[in-house]
């Protein structure tokens, strides 16, 4: 019988579930295999978040230092779990670093792995240095300056193209990603504030600026930052006589072909399953969906649940998810973790 | 000091957060203003639920069953808070029916309003019996026959329209309602599994079936159900000389005036903040947001929070949400109120 909860994965939805199962009484042992916590948006060096506007440093960066202050919360990095056994209210992890780990119950907050564009070739990702991830751009955001790696020159036109690793067949990529919209939008206007000269085109199929979102980043975008929007079907992305990265396709609003050079391309890149799934699954003996994201428990009574009673996940884990809901499901596997715990512990007393 | 937590609403999320508490430990006093729980999906008759497939009855009935049935929950119905006064680990509500309940942390999952279609006259609810909603059709579904109310023929072709009271400037609607597209793809698919034989149009400005809901809803209502979708700004609805039903508008793919007779036209009515939002924000001393909505705290490092300390909120009480997030935030908004009783009671014994 363990009081603590094992919490794999340092991003939002872990450190959340770290701190929460904390405040709520029991230990925890926090889990993370890369060598700093924070996920996502601090390895991928994020800019402002969606949709709190806030740099992902300070807010997320926040959440970190909460729980690394924690005296509750042990906190392994560089550090993986190898084998687990056990039920609830007993399980024993053994990491890669050696040590032992009992725990009531588990949280996995695993996360997603960044779609490569390598992958979307005819897109020139790794063709044209010019052309570039929204991760990047974040990055270059976080910098002060969007230049042009090629020659570092300011870019007078920016493309970003949605959907580069979602809703789309031909690459085994059924799911929407959810998030890139929405960050999209908020990317074209983080450009226009350090470089007003710069315009900014946003490629799509459909705008899921879902929610709140629509007059907060859809409307705001396209109104005071005058980012143009542009349905379309994407071709390829070549390069012009002169140099320039052209977007070539078919504009799906007037049935025509449209063929427009940019300075740089961006690509609004997806959330495919975290490369670990295959090894998560069978070290904690849980089921995957169809498409190799984490498979959930019935959702209403046995929330934030994995096919294995006492083993609970929360955020991009079980499909493309923000960080505001993230961390929500971690809070919410949080609650389970220790409600599982004091359940066997009553059962033991009874 | 009080080791029980209010929980102000008895749908989805008011359901997930009283029986989360109850797990945790906790004692929960249960407040809902109409006589039964389960709120919108139960009160409004929804059919089976997005993405889970199951009966609302079933799923959200089972989570009725699990607080009704619980004995650290006190359930209020045809209830309402008059009064609310205190400060974490002991506030008091004062109740309609003349109860007083001490509370060491509140949960408001008080949820929305239906837009009501009467609100957009030009597209004729209202007017013409077979303009009739969403929530109308899930009824007709759930009864299992989905015929015309002006004289009961199952309709050879339906029309549903998206975005009605949702991205509408004009009547003060900017937000998007986040799952209309989503159940309405559903909709389509339960209409022509009762009847093959009727075509269904699902008019639309952007198709934001997020995340998996993707290939689970909008591909597979495509193609597998043949729903057709048709992007087009809608001018109204009228009728024609032999009494169907003519949507009018604009196919913005072609940009041609385009008039399609149905027989019967679907509004796939939109999340309004909750009417009683300003009296709850007065009762409880709590923030609004732009919309009317309840204002969240700060989501990281605050997740749940309202702009008072101790009281929590999840589910469509702060914008448009779907079931699955509204009950993930209620059980991780009943963690916070866990914790914040703990919390006290760890303040006081030191």
């Amino acid at each position: 019988m363990s009081d603590t909860v094992l919490v794999v994965g340092g991003g939002p939805a872990g450190l959340a579930a770290a701190h929460a199962a904390s405040t709520a009484g029991k230990k925890v042992a926090l889990v993370e295999k890369e060598d700093i916590l924070g996920g996502a948006p601090i390895l991928s060096g994020y800019a402002k978040l969606v949709p709190s506007g806030e740099w992902a440093k300070d807010a997320i960066g926040r959440m970190v230092k909460r729980v690394e202050d924690d005296s509750n919360v042990t906190v392994y990095t560089s550090t993986m779990v190898e084998q687990f056994d056990g039920e609830p209210g007993s399980f024993t992890a053994k990491l890669s670093n050696g040590d032992s780990v009992d725990a009531g119950a588990v949280v996995l907050g695993t996360g997603f792995t960044h779609f490569d564009s390598i992958n979307k070739p005819e897109w020139g990702f790794g063709m044209y240095e010019d052309v570039v991830t929204t991760t990047q751009v974040e990055q270059m955001v976080g910098r002060g300056e969007v230049k042009c790696p090629s020659d570092g020159r300011v870019p007078e036109r920016v493309a970003i193209l949605l959907c580069v690793g979602s809703r789309d067949r031909q690459i085994g990529r059924e799911w929407c990603s959810k998030i890139c919209c929405t960050v999209s939008c908020n990317l074209a206007m983080e450009i226009k504030e350090l470089s007003p000269e710069t315009d900014v085109y946003i490629y799509y199929m459909d705008i899921r600026t879902f929610g709140l979102y629509e007059d907060k980043f859809y409307w705001k975008s396209q109104e005071e930052f005058k980012t143009k929007f542009v349905k379309a079907r994407i071709a390829e992305v070549t390069t012009s006589e002169d140099g320039r990265l052209l977007v070539k396709g078919e504009d799906t609003l007037v049935k025509r072909p449209i063929i427009i050079p940019f300075d740089m391309v961006v690509h609004a890149i997806g959330m495919d399953p975290q490369d670990d799934n295959p090894e998560i699954s069978k070290t904690f003996g849980i089921g995957l969906e169809q498409h190799g994201y984490i498979a959930r428990a019935e959702m209403y009574t046995n929330t934030q649940g994995t096919t294995r009673e006492g083993v609970f996940v929360a955020g991009a884990a079980t499909g493309p998810n923000d960080i505001d809901s993230s961390v929500a499901e971690g809070q919410s596997a949080a609650l389970r973790a220790v409600a599982t715990i004091n359940g066997v512990a009553e059962k033991k007393a009874s």
